[in-house]
């Protein structure tokens, strides 16, 4: 699907607000809004020969009848979003209005744009490269200040930056290699074999890097995961809710962004936090419910952190018991931390653990920096991958190096080296675009929402 | 409050969009976005310095942090929506960024604005009157072209023009009493008290039909209530499903509209119906059920239409019987619809009714076509007021010319004549805004969402 002959329109807002916007772009856009839009200064030009940038007051129309008065914000190609000419209307917020307009956009010759279809375009256009692409999605769904400015750097190309600086030491390289190729008949090595290798780990080691950053980075964009376990009573959800409470406003409610239902996030100090809520764990009366439980399960295996969760009321033997169990129940590569609830009643006599009260709030605060310093989110810049296809492209890019350098070193012919490091190059190009088919292109915008 | 030194903002859409605008208006507006604003293109000029009606391409920045790239859009006083400078900020559609943006808004001297504080301060600058302005929130809640209509027409000031003529009319009355009172010591009648009578006559029908248009009205505003009623198993909920089954996707659920939960709405033939749902009448077990109930049967006493539905199965005497049963429960000038229902078992053997099957969809596409006949919503132009507060007014303005016109009959003096004329006067000001109070104005704006 490379159909850049159509023009597409679609809302770019969401139903509900006092204002909505339709974008409509194309060769036709403008003469396709100009068929439906009755200027409010009878003199006016046409918008045809309007200039970019510019804004036009007055009334969309449906032969006699007049729909909504509406702004109507002009932008010429290239400067514009997609790369073509492009109109923005900008009428009531009433989804009536919004599907009449959109209504007489495809009566006019547009046609409904798919999901993403205007990113799309820029990036076919070449005025963002795919990575970037990828970003807007992200920066619009970001919830949190470290998500935000991830993607944001993405966005603004800071991330392929890094890349292309991989990719230009990489050209540098392909390009010894075919100078020592060119000469190989005279059995002269041209490069400098040592210097060849350095480079080569260089580049190996940065991807490997940027690779072990999606761990980081996918925290950040889907939240840092956090189990709360321990015995029914321990308080659970109470610690849960106290935990929500506060930052309950911050979470938005975007359609499309599906979340599991045994999840809860909230942000605090700039960090998304993920908590798999186990408090429906319990003995499984049916099918179904054994599903969910085991869902559960592999969601807890999944966390970074755990909350062990024990009742300070407990007496010590029992406490201890307790804390044995939550033990055993930790997954591999997290952390935990041992809380001793019920402070508010039971005192702060425990130690190894954190004393809290889930019910009056006693210790959350200390909880709160423990688990932000435990998701270990580097609040300072340095590109981090929050995108699995993107981790995997850089893996399979440091993996052709690794060859590349295996092959230098068992002394292999310059032009099998050339090949394994066309193929890095190949694996980086599919992360930007420089390499890329329908499929992926499809697989990447179809995710987007509508009107983006 | 009629506070219009400051400078307001609010996002002016709904969360979950591809974009999203922020709107800022007053004499500080462009100053307030110049300072968290940088232009993409280097030598721009400041943004104080634009022209209305064009938009600059850059981004929001917080010290040395990019919090997103927008497009800003320039209108300057008096050509805005507000008659103040006002800025909208295009923005990518997250609720994150909204509020940083916001955030940096009101760090620059901006204050958050309250629910409809932009009409309001477009009502107080002239830029609309106040029909106009309340016009403004039913275009945007408008879900039918009904409604759409009659909002649209307010809102371009089609009403308020029929009312000026009204006005107009008075004035000439007041004028022609005037004289009458200038010359009254002369014991002069100057003016011809039949002609002032037929004026005065007229001017008092008009009020009446334009307050009795508000019955119309307020079914197109409102939608046109409908009560379906029957005997248990006799298909209520079925047929309502079936009703509202392919409009569905056209009821909006736009936040804010607060709709009771016993009633459902769809539009057919671009008139909004609201449902009525019995189907909940039982006998009640408990003083919540019973309140809830006590309510239903409230809606049911307000339907306009109601639809009668007998079971097409029973026997011709137990159908009668139902009939007769149902003919009690109709609220007066309600319309009532008999249906036999089951006509897929049952066939079309009963006279007086309209045979359909609320599970096949048989006789359904008839009953709507009734439906929306019944409704009697005029499909063409003509004022109709939508408005309880404006309904109210013109009953009064017509009870003073009402006054008037006794008071010509009983020969009282023209300054009392007068008074009651001014009355008249009075109270069709207070409908577009002429007179008003604070009160009056927070009360109408208050109920405005945010943004608007």
């Amino acid at each position: 699907m490379t159909d850049f002959e159509s023009t597409i329109c679609a809302p770019a807002t969401a139903t509900g607000g006092a204002i909505a916007l339709i974008r409509v772009s194309g060769k036709d856009a403008l003469n396709c809004v100009e068929s439906i839009f009755k200027p409010a200064s009878l003199g006016a030009s046409p918008l045809a020969s309007a200039s970019g940038y510019t804004m036009r007051y007055g009334t969309i129309v449906s032969g006699e009848e007049t729909v909504d008065e509406v702004v109507v914000a002009i932008f010429r190609a290239p400067n514009s979003y997609t790369g073509e000419d492009c109109v923005e209307i900008s009428c009531h917020g009433s989804a009536y209005i919004v599907s009449r307009i959109l209504d007489l956009l495809v009566s006019s010759g547009a046609r409904m744009a798919e999901p993403g279809e205007f990113t799309r375009r820029a990036f076919l256009a070449g005025k963002m490269d795919l990575a970037q692409a990828e970003a807007v999605a992200d920066v619009i769904a970001a919830e949190s200040q470290a998500q935000h400015r991830v993607a944001l750097n993405q966005l603004r190309g800071g991330y392929s930056a890094e890349l292309q600086t991989i990719r230009d030491r990489l050209l540098e390289l392909a390009s010894l290699l075919e100078l020592e190729l060119d000469f190989s008949e005279e059995e002269v090595e041209f490069a400098d074999r040592s210097r060849l290798r350095n480079l080569l780990e260089e580049a190996e080691s940065h991807c490997n890097a940027l690779a072990d950053s999606f761990r980081i980075g996918n925290a950040i964009r889907n939240g840092v995961p956090v189990a709360i376990v321990g015995a029914p009573n321990s308080g659970k959800s109470t610690l849960l809710n106290a935990l929500l409470r506060d930052d309950r406003a911050i979470v938005s409610d975007i359609p499309g962004t599906t979340r599991d239902t045994v999840e809860e996030t909230c942000v605090i100090d700039g960090v998304l936090f993920r908590f798999i809520d186990t408090a429906g764990i319990r003995e499984a009366s049916d099918e179904v419910e054994r599903l969910g439980i085991e869902r559960t399960y592999k969601k807890i295996s999944e966390a970074r952190i755990v909350l062990g969760l024990l009742d300070g009321t407990l007496s010590p033997s029992l406490f201890d018991a307790e804390s044995a169990s939550i033990a055993t129940k930790i997954p591999e590569h997290a952390e935990l931390i041992l809380l001793a609830n019920k402070s508010d009643i039971a005192g702060s006599n425990r130690s190894g653990c954190l004393s809290i009260s889930a019910k009056t709030g006693e210790g959350l605060d200390k909880l709160r920096s423990i688990l932000v310093e435990k998701a270990g989110i580097p609040s300072s810049e340095g590109t981090l991958v929050t995108n699995a296809r993107h981790a995997s492209a850089l893996r399979s890019a440091a993996k052709s190096l690794s060859a590349v350098i295996s092959g230098l070193d068992s002394g292999i012919s310059g032009d099998l080296l050339s090949e394994d490091l066309r193929d890095a190059l190949r694996h980086l190009g599919t992360i930007t675009g420089e390499i890329t088919t329908d499929e992926i292109l499809g697989e990447i915008f179809g995710r987007f929402c509508i009107g983006k």
